[in-house]
């Protein structure tokens, strides 16, 4: 038997789509209105699953409590309300597509799970357009 | 060519989280407010996922309408408007977590399919907490 | 110019409909499958209108994490995990209606608001059913 | 009879809550994280709601395509992937607030409705906090 | 203390906008692609709201049991999976805009409810587009 | 590592399920109410997954605005509010089940993508009712 459990978290943040090795003129020709540099924002949807065998005392693959703060303390309280180009350390350097944000969130949750193993992340910018990291093989 | 269809149902329920092997204190410390003695409840989303081939007749891996019966007749009939730790035979002596619930909603179905057979069966008591059983190897 | 704000908080919790000036057979036929003895419950969605003017420094009508800590205080604190029927000080000897609830949270909610007037205060038990109460006149 | 219309769209902004007559402390201590300097943002939804009769021949109390298009030109266009406090002529010196944008919408839409009137302009940043301005008496 | 509950039901139904007083021409310039001539359709929401007061035994406004079985009754029984131009008898002759189809089941339920008055009626052909008939002064 | 992109689409059309090998009877008796004569419709939602790795120069799997335009060109243009038995060429001879339309449009997509390759292609006729179709061995 497969078991995932799946806990969704929603935050708001900025963010500017920009190479720095692009021109202004090539940014704005492939990134278009993403790209105005002012920049603009979203409401985030994050969905993290986790896989694992149902611990028969507890009935969890994972306490999504614990799940929830663990999203919360290593990824949340450094993106929620802030701009993403600018004032998260683990994401410099990066231009914050949310198929790269959602590569950095996996690599911030990795390593760091109570018990199961991350199975996917996926990552909403928009209810139009989303991207999802899942483990090599699923 | 992979061939999936969906039927998502909906229905309330009262639980409390409760394993009778641990004292009060460490059903309190371990399932937090999940475990209040009163009990709550929620409205659960159930969605049933069965794979199969296209059937060239009517255009259909199973008609939906007759899914929708069968998970009527066997889980939802049961579990709707019903306390979860008390009203059900066939989960009695569980601790209803969603994943336990998913568990055993796949065996009320999976012998049961007219047609195809059970690929996935995800549930989720709120909008942020979901847990699914797949098919191994799915 | 009119202007109102909205809160939207969630919560879950159970219930049992019955009057106990009822026999259990009159509650049964009355209240169907919502009269069960040992209860069901619901994820409530709760929506908190406040009419008032826009304070020009703040361009707020009323800070709205606020009223967000004040719903949570009155209300939430008291009914999410907990049984409508048993827990709750406030409710005692009342039936848990949605619109006896929605009723009973603008009692607690309208004599405490720190700027504004409650203009609506609705409820849904689920996505079908809905009550709301408002002020009068509006 | 009392008939109304709605259109509901959709866009993304970036904003930060900020008042330039507060030092940077006021701001903080009452904006909180909406007031973080380098700025976040949403996806909004806007509704926007016309009362009038219902013109016999069409069928229509408005034609919504042609609402929809008003809506595009005298607000989207100029708000969709921009920064509020940077880039929009027609709201600057305003604090982006929801109920701020609220009222500056119905502001850019009420003189050139083609045929009913405003009756009231909704406005979401999240599914949490909601603005509206009524037409007075509504 | 006014108070207001409100039943929410779907249903799918084909249809195409046109009045037979104007030509061909004159339709598909008016109603655009809604005249294609071989019909489309949609899945449509429907919200009844009664208004009336708490009915102290029950804790009811209205059932809103019997509110949906009266809806089905008088009204989806008749629409539900058929084309709004041709299959139901009392929308012969009528343009089945979103604004005529709120305002046709308004009258179709109306004289029936059991108690409480009808407040509003809102139909949505779509997410974006929604028609709402109220009781005059509301 | 395995990276997803999903672009969600919507579209509003008119069917009716119906295969003319069988008697009218037999059409009722299978597809009930989906084959009532003068047809129905829905609004669909349309879900693309493609796959592939991150292009470093611009964070991207695919450009979603591009996928849009290419599922505008090749699917939504011809479907959207159409009636989908008798107005799209690549339909013709096909019964149009949720299943048969996830199949076809994934013929009109597969071999056009401009990078990354076809994952899975997801489509709901309502909320309860969706198929999908994947690629072998996903």
């Amino acid at each position: 038997m497969s078991m995932l459990v799946t806990r969704r978290e929603r935050f708001s943040a900025g963010h500017r789509l920009y190479n720095p090795a692009f021109s202004e003129a090539e940014n704005a020709r492939i990134f278009g209105k993403c790209s105005n540099p002012t920049g603009h924002g979203h409401n985030y949807v994050l969905e993290v699953t986790v896989e694992g065998s149902l611990e028969p005392a507890t009935g969890y693959v994972i306490d999504l409590s614990k799940l929830s703060e663990l999203i919360r303390e290593r990824i949340i309280d450094d993106v929620d309300h802030r701009n993403l180009n600018q004032d998260v350390d683990w994401l410099q350097g990066q231009n914050p597509t949310t198929e790269v944000l959602a590569s950095a969130f996996w690599d911030r949750l990795e390593a760091h799970l109570p018990s199961g193993r991350l199975h996917s992340l996926r990552l909403g910018e928009t209810d139009k357009n989303w991207a999802e990291r899942r483990r090599d093989g699923n």
